[in-house]
């Protein structure tokens, strides 16, 4: 954000109408270099000095996690300053509380750079699609993720070598658990389905997985039948009420957001009126995240030398719903599952058969040809299957003696 | 815009904080029925009656043209009202007369509909990368042109059996010209040059050709060569000065620019700080469309019950520059060029000898399998070529005896 306020100062002076200083900083190592001039930016070990300073008109929170975070943020807004902040985390457990304490203090706060770095996302749903009905939000929101899975697809390669290429490469942190595990997509989700869908939702409320039992076959099955696996992030208003989830999903390899690949994030959002659109780009790095967080300040800024408090409230909405969630069992959907069996004659008909008795239908089946190993996959593609004779059937299978481990079900959406 | 008004009020009037009333109709055929319920609404055969009711404070301009859609607009401005228009002609040719006379007079005139129907790009441009300093735009922002070169070459047909398809499917006007000539697509690219770039350009000043002489045989050569053709508007800081152009492109089938198909529009922006960007959805079509325009009343209204005049100046800049544009001779760029040659020996060589002396190094030459016809193709895929050098060397080969007809030239651009 710094190097962006140095670099493109005299044209957002230009867009302003007047400069965007920036007057101080509070870190707990203000020795470290970090490669920007700071020199006449005062600096403070604690952020209540900054929040206190009457030349402090809007405060930036780029410091993450819960703990400190939750405080900057209240006591900027107590102070009567605008807030900026990126942290998706504190937002998708704490937003409704900090969205309140700002209109009740009557400031802003903004959060472009929370949800798909540099993408105005957010803004699109808030102010572009503003006059229209949002049905639904599909996300590749995980640049990390779609790293992986990208690189798995194209070198044919295991997730843990993929995944130690994106941490050589810093597009996967030492610690990627809450990347790889769907965590940080589901943050994502439900600061998207607060503003897309109105409703206030609570992270535990999404059903999550994550991309770490993917394997290169299920790469390879999906490019067979003319698909890719997305960690996709999804909100929606289903026929029984609001669905939101966070897993590895087969998508039409043709569609749009099936071509998203590597680090890049989108996001597509349909509406009644609107139809589809989508949005994408860097979903994180230093220069587009700071694009996203300087417009939210010039924004900030607009209103303020205007003299408006809150021009659009926090999410768009007048205020958020509780979502009356639709029951996961009752989830139509087509499902890849594969299975590992021992090469034996009869376990298919097995499989088939159980799959049967639960009204399961089959679009195709594939037992690819026997190798002298000790497992070999049984792939099933089937039609509009409830998500709960899925589970019932499944877990009859796995109880048969020649069925091994866990089987791969992955969700198909062939409507992107 | 009637009936989205009526089937989202509810939504619109809990954004807003108040009901948004369609108060006042003008229309020169009152009587022809459109679907719409505007019984309550005042209507009038004369404009000027609409823009005088004090209970209209904005005005939504839906003509089109050139004529009294300027008189609606500079009469609206000048009555105070707030100007909401999706006239991208108007705003092409009298744009800077326009946004002077609202800042003038202290009212705001906002145009998302104007470009890519539906996607909210120009917000994007005006707010969300506001803190950044664009590069670049290409687009896709004809959806006539996009579905015609979709359908051939899906289909291998030839142009005109796609254009009577989407004649037929109401994809393209009876009378396309200004679709498929590339002049719609130059008057989006002023809109979004001047909010991307600053520049105040003239329709004049950008380099145009259509899709008329697109042949399906050129849709093949570029699969061959893992491209595909679309028109693209592009816009761009150039080594040389600016660059504006709207011609058939080659880019790369795995871009996500290439994979939007159809009827569908998309933008791709570059800026310094927050990289490419893309924008997606639907470029026309009575409701996308309506959604933009809606969402720019919103803003309006949101502004006016704040107290603000003017929130952001309408190109987001305090100003637009004069452009400096690029001497088109001087651009360099990948070619494709396809000539008609009799089947004679020592043609082809005549031709690689011009092009080596005009200095063009060629990337490969395809000479297809020879068939009993008049003429038989010579396709050239060129490194990156001086335009004037190219210009040159086409003349030159078009004056030799057994070269037919004007050859076909398209740009390869490879980097989206």
């Amino acid at each position: 954000v710094a190097t962006l306020l140095a670099s493109h100062r005299d044209e957002i002076a230009a867009r302003l109408g007047a400069p965007l200083v920036l007057a101080h900083v509070a870190d707990i190592d203000l020795g470290r270099q970090r490669g920007v001039d700071l020199s006449g930016v005062r600096q403070s070990h604690d952020y209540r000095a900054l929040v206190a300073d009457p030349e402090v008109d809007i405060v930036i929170e780029l410091v993450g996690g819960m703990g400190v975070a939750r405080d900057i943020v209240l006591a900027a807004i107590e102070a009567g300053k605008g807030v900026v902040t990126a942290n998706k985390a504190l937002l998708a457990r704490c937003g409704p509380e900090l969205y309140a304490a700002a209109a009740k203090r009557g400031v802003e706060i903004l959060f472009e750079a929370s949800v798909a770095g540099t993408i105005p996302v957010l803004r699109a749903l808030r102010e572009g699609l503003c006059a229209d009905r949002i049905e639904s939000v599909h996300g590749i929101v995980n640049g990390t993720c779609n790293f992986i899975l990208t690189e798995m697809e194209e070198y044919g390669e295991t997730y843990a070598a993929c995944l130690k290429r994106a941490q050589d490469l810093g597009f996967a942190e030492l610690d990627p658990t809450f990347d790889v595990d769907g965590t940080d997509s589901a943050h994502k989700l439900c600061i998207l389905m607060g503003l897309a869908l109105g409703v206030r939702l609570d992270v535990s409320q999404v059903s999550v997985s994550g991309i770490e039992r993917i394997e290169p076959v299920d790469l390879e099955y999906a490019q067979q039948f003319g698909l890719r696996i997305k960690l996709l992030a999804v909100g929606k208003r289903g026929p029984s009420g609001i669905e939101a989830r966070v897993e590895p999903t087969m998508i039409l390899r043709t569609s749009v957001l099936a071509g998203v690949s590597g680090a890049m994030n989108a996001v597509e959002v349909r509406g009644v009126a609107s139809g589809p659109t989508l949005y994408c780009g860097a979903g994180a790095g230093a220069l587009p995240t700071a694009s996203a967080v300087v417009s939210d300040v010039m924004e900030m800024v607009r209103s303020r030398r205007a003299g408006i408090g809150i021009r659009v409230p926090p999410l768009g909405r007048e205020a958020l719903a509780e979502p009356e969630l639709a029951d996961a069992g009752s989830i139509e959907s087509e499902l890849y599952v594969r299975f590992s069996v021992a090469d034996r004659p009869g376990v298919l008909a097995q499989i088939m058969m159980i799959l049967a008795e639960h009204g399961i239908s089959m679009a195709s089946v594939l037992q690819p040809e026997r190798h002298a190993a000790h497992s070999v996959p049984v792939v099933i593609m089937t039609h509009a299957t409830l998500a709960s004779s899925l589970r019932e059937a499944v877990e009859q299978i796995r109880k048969l003696e020649h069925v091994h481990g866990t089987p791969q079900v992955l969700r198909i959406e062939r409507d992107l």
